[in-house]
């Protein structure tokens, strides 16, 4: 059975960094395996003048450059039409998180418009109504390292991609609590032990192990999870 | 004058990836010009028989492979002495953001551990200390693209990378504002205009209503930003 790879599409002024990492290890055999196909679109190529020029200096002054809004808008128009939706990579987007990599997956594919110098003017976004995404907090020097970050996060959720999908279902974030610590041999290391449940044999106490120690790193560390948790399942939880 | 280059160190199954895009663009000009330097380790060269083998099944059963506390632990002692503190990329991490980009960039130098399969053994991270930092909430397949983010995040705040540090100190999160938007030109593109104050040369009012836009875009977007905002303002905003 042949299946339309999920489609990526990446407009950048630095269209060699693709795919990069997303080349080797789990996604680079998935993208051999046609799983997933990607092109890099270097927004170069839509500049209108014999220098290329794609940024120019801010209105109303201040440092640094900023990408034109006619050369993004050709860009843009040049990949019209392809599946999932157009994702702008901004610390001032709405924060990625896991729900977002699951729709993304489930869409087919997505665009993604890396930024460089100080962004990219508002007015392409606004008239495309680009949906801004942030990779958390902090500043990056341009938006292809959240664009492989939010592709590789998407990839691993398709189908066929990881070999045990038994192991997407346990992980952090799809029950809405931190995972539990792993453990492996050598069963005493340097003094140290595995917790002794582990090698009980016995799945209803493991598992209930499990559960506490989730629910205990992510009230420890993520008040924030933890409250939205506790809501979740109206108050009940182990710890 | 010659500065001793910031020092990334990481710790990684797939060393090809690096610098992979940090060799590229302003990090790889930057690395060129002896600003910063790194190392990719590979933890498989710490394994200790003769397949090699970096990883086992859980303890307690489920799905995927942990690594072994034994081999990575090995693999730290090499790197021991570093500047910089040690960090392991988990999403069960502190999550990641402006502030601890500059306290490492600060720092002289990082060491990133990066998890492959379902992670590390959780007794290696205990006994070294090794704080976990997350970049946010969603996985990956590895640590890698995690690590190379936040050496981005980094190194981008290195004196001399940048050619404008004011730049630095206008953009999102260093004024706990989300950033306000940018214009070039054209002034007037496919009918939409740049905003006339933008035009108007007068410097005090392009920075009250760049604060403006910062403000509105930050409480529109990020209530948990605009509150920590609004605390730290003792209520004074303008929008």
């Amino acid at each position: 059975m042949t299946r339309t790879p999920w489609c990526a599409t990446v407009l950048t002024l630095f269209p060699e960094m693709f795919p990069g990492p997303l080349g080797l290890s789990l996604s680079g055999k998935a993208q051999a395996d046609g799983l997933w196909a990607m092109e890099a679109v270097n927004i170069r190529d839509f500049a209108a003048d014999r220098h290329n020029t794609v940024d120019d200096t801010p209105f109303g002054g201040g440092p640094g450059m900023v990408m034109r809004p006619d050369v993004v808008d050709r860009a843009l128009a040049s990949v019209e039409g392809r599946p999932g939706p157009v994702l702008y990579l901004s610390p001032r987007g709405k924060v990625f998180d896991q729900a977002m990599a699951a729709d993304l997956a489930a869409a087919g594919g997505v665009t993604l418009l890396c930024g460089r110098y100080e962004g990219v003017d508002q007015r392409v976004l606004d008239k495309r109504g680009v949906q801004e995404v942030s990779l958390g907090d902090f500043v990056l020097s341009g938006g292809e390292l959240a664009a492989m970050t939010v592709l590789d996060a998407c990839l691993r959720l398709l189908p066929g991609y990881m070999g045990a999908q038994a192991s997407l279902e346990e992980e952090s974030f799809s029950s809405g609590l931190l995972e539990y610590p792993h453990y492996t041999r050598p069963a005493d290391w340097d003094g140290l032990e595995v917790p002794a449940v582990l090698l009980s044999g016995h799945h209803e106490k493991i598992k209930a192990w499990r559960l506490a120690e989730a629910e205990k790193v992510t009230r420890d560390r993520r008040p924030d999870l933890w409250s939205r948790y506790r809501t979740d399942h109206g108050g009940r939880a182990t710890v």
